[in-house]
């Protein structure tokens, strides 16, 4: 087992990481850039490294400042959290060749996954659906037809060159196509003097359902089920729950079956996150692979009742996994609490924490690096707790977060508790009727 | 269902209901002695009422007070909490007679098992192994070889009149008890003026592990498994956990069986503990029946991840249960943290909390009242939170207890904080071999 492992992040998930290695008596090392000295991360390690000024590719991204903290304080491994260095294969690589594990994916997974054309033709081979598209410029207009039949309608043209809407046409049948091929092009071409057309299938009420996989070093991976995370602003996670919804055993089976043949394709090492969207008739495609821990993994935690942080480090150090996929049986949900004023269009708001009271008791649990007294610096992503509920229903974890937000009292800055606390009395939320479509609609009702 | 709850009670108890009730949507009440109205349980409640001064006596224990709360408040049952009138048979029957639903049991039962005789004839009723005894004076020395013959040595002579060991003699064999005998009886004579004698079978290395029972209002009844509560100081309980690390599959069958068949010959309803000794051979002995919850419940609730304050409210308003019993599959520990200083004979240490950091993240809960500014009353008992953890093995929840310990911190005031942290690293504690005398030959370290 590991001796000493540094952890390349900031945050809530950078105190993550140390409390699981405390427990399994791993020495930990912090690093942290000037701006965060008086973070929670930095006095809970027992060593601490400060690697540069904000922003961050003067620290948290000089991968030569992060390998000199490893050298100097003997680590023998780097957790990189999420974001950051995380799915970053030069670092992934420079780990390598100074023989300190990195706890995440080789340089060639890293590359396969982040490349969006290499990761869906992969995918392709491993047998797990993709959502059906050209694949290029379309070459003529009876293509364009047989293609759509192919993949089935509604389609969606769109131009090469498009942008805002423009040279995009959503087509329901096959009588309407011609008349959207020759609309659109005329449109792209008098609009961007480009009327290059390619085309994919339209995902009709899309949900942005993940299936967290964990992979070993003897090629066996598993599935710990979902995580719904179709409650998205301008494509950032709000929160998120599991199981979803929208779930069905046979859905859950047919995607958690293709999560563990891509991750076993592959040979996936590590906890991964396989990025499905899931139109409604219950049709999934893959989106895209994230080879590190999730922000959202607590809740797949709390329902299988074991430590991903933990699970990462033993795999990392050729510990093999049981291998028993995870069906839940409880019901679990997260919000992000974020500095942002969500009456006003969820602007930053950066400062010093004045009054900080947090909920406690049955089913909560609370992830954060921030206490009375602490200044957020304006100079990372806006998220400071992650508050997770967990009960026997759904019904009943929503009640649990509510109450659980009405307890929470931060004062000094604007946080998103007010958003969540409207979010969980939504009559669609309530009724799980969401799609990643949902905060389009959404409008904060005035403070009472 | 209930419409509207009062808590007669303060403290993290208060704030534990109030939290269940908000999540099922029932309205709550609080009410508070003068010396409470900074406290949580105040502010969380949807009504607060004042009962009066600190002592108990004039405010939480004053019955005429707490009834009035409720009429004025329209409150449709009470929830006593621990301690206070939750096991009160008159306030019992008084909410009784002005129609209040009192979650907890009723005044016959609490009459029957609040008496130490009258329980113990009904458990033997319920062929529920008890402590064998003279049941009164011995009337000769034959009759006491006879009995000791019954109940098998180890015996234990006591001076009725006895005190501070005086009169009182341990007996290992037949050989020993003649001469055990004569010198008690002296002794007693001497020191009290009266050579009155008793016998008890003595428990060898005795453990106090204890079955939580739920029943119904139809007779069924179910057990959640144990607590093992043995370390304890001058019989107060400082931590728990549950599984006991002495137990046996065995060993809980015949425990739960017998903590089951108890339950149900009574027609018990609600939630309740079955307290007994068990004895370095694994034999059990009823001790008292506790007709409420406890302290120590969280630690069933963590493994059996559903809530117990529900479960109570549930069967008072008349809803069976399921019946099936638990066994635990993960293991969970609580410390009770108290306002005491540890190194000076746990000595109360009221006062101002000036600084507070709370523990949170993976497997850990905290229950607790308090928050940074809060005074501690005097007036009341000094434990001011409850910190729980869980984990998939004993080693682990303990693991896990560390660093949640060495991220707690409370300033203004002295805690048990640091009494713990040295337990969760004794070697008797680690290796689970501990028994109700443990705290006994406990020290205290000089603090690093």
């Amino acid at each position: 087992m590991f001796k000493k492992i540094l952890i390349a992040n900031r945050g809530e998930i950078a105190l993550r990481v140390i409390r699981t290695c405390r427990e399994m008596g791993i020495k930990t090392v912090a690093v942290y850039s000037t701006a965060d000295a008086e973070s929670l991360h930095v006095r809970f390690a027992d060593e601490a490294v400060c690697i540069g000024p904000p922003p961050s590719n003067l620290s948290y991204l000089k991968i030569s400042n992060i390998i000199a903290a490893a050298e100097i304080t003997n680590a023998d491994a780097i957790h990189p959290g999420y974001g950051f260095l995380s799915e970053n294969a030069k670092f992934s690589r420079i780990c390598q060749e100074h023989n300190i594990k990195f706890i995440g994916a080789s340089p060639d997974m890293i590359d396969k996954m982040g490349d969006k054309a290499s990761a869906k033709a992969t995918m392709k081979a491993a047998g797990v659906p993709c959502v059906p598209g050209s694949d290029g410029l379309l070459e003529s207009y009876e293509q364009t037809e047989k293609l759509a039949k192919e993949f089935g309608y509604p389609v969606m043209l769109k131009a090469t060159a498009g942008g805002g809407g423009k040279g995009m046409r959503a087509v329901w049948k096959e009588s309407e196509l011609k008349k959207a091929w020759d609309s659109a092009k005329q449109e792209a071409a008098a609009s961007f003097g480009n009327d290059g057309m390619y085309m994919e299938k339209l995902i009709e009420e899309p949900r942005h359902i993940e299936i967290q996989v964990v992979g070993d070093s003897f090629g066996k991976a598993c599935h710990l089920s979902e995580r719904d995370c179709s409650v998205q602003r301008r494509h950032q996670k709000l929160t998120e729950e599991t199981p979803s919804p929208f779930m069905t055993d046979k859905l859950r089976e047919d995607m958690g079956n293709a999560a563990v043949r891509a991750a076993e394709f592959i040979k996936y090492e590590g906890a991964g996150t396989v990025e499905f969207l899931v139109d409604k008739h219950r049709n999934f495609y893959f989106m895209e692979m994230n080879t590190r821990i999730q922000v959202e993994h607590p809740i797949t935690e709390q329902v299988i009742d074991y430590d991903l942080i933990r699970e990462q480090i033993l795999v990392a150090a050729g510990i093999p996994i049981s291998g028993k996929n995870y069906i839940p049986q409880m019901h679990s949900i997260e919000c992000r609490i974020n500095a942002e004023d969500p009456y006003n269009d969820f602007r930053p708001s950066p400062g010093k924490i004045t009054t900080l009271h947090m909920p406690g008791g049955h089913g909560v649990r609370l992830d954060t690096h921030v206490y009375s007294g602490y200044t957020i610096p304006p100079n990372y992503d806006s998220m400071i707790a992650k508050l997770i509920t967990t009960a026997q229903t759904r019904e009943e974890a929503i009640s649990k977060m509510r109450r659980a937000l009405d307890e929470f009292v931060i004062e000094g800055i604007k946080t998103t508790i007010p958003f969540h606390r409207q979010l969980m009395d939504e009559k669609d939320y309530v009724e799980g009727n969401y799609t990643t479509k949902f905060m389009e609609s959404f409008k904060m009702k005035d403070p009472a």
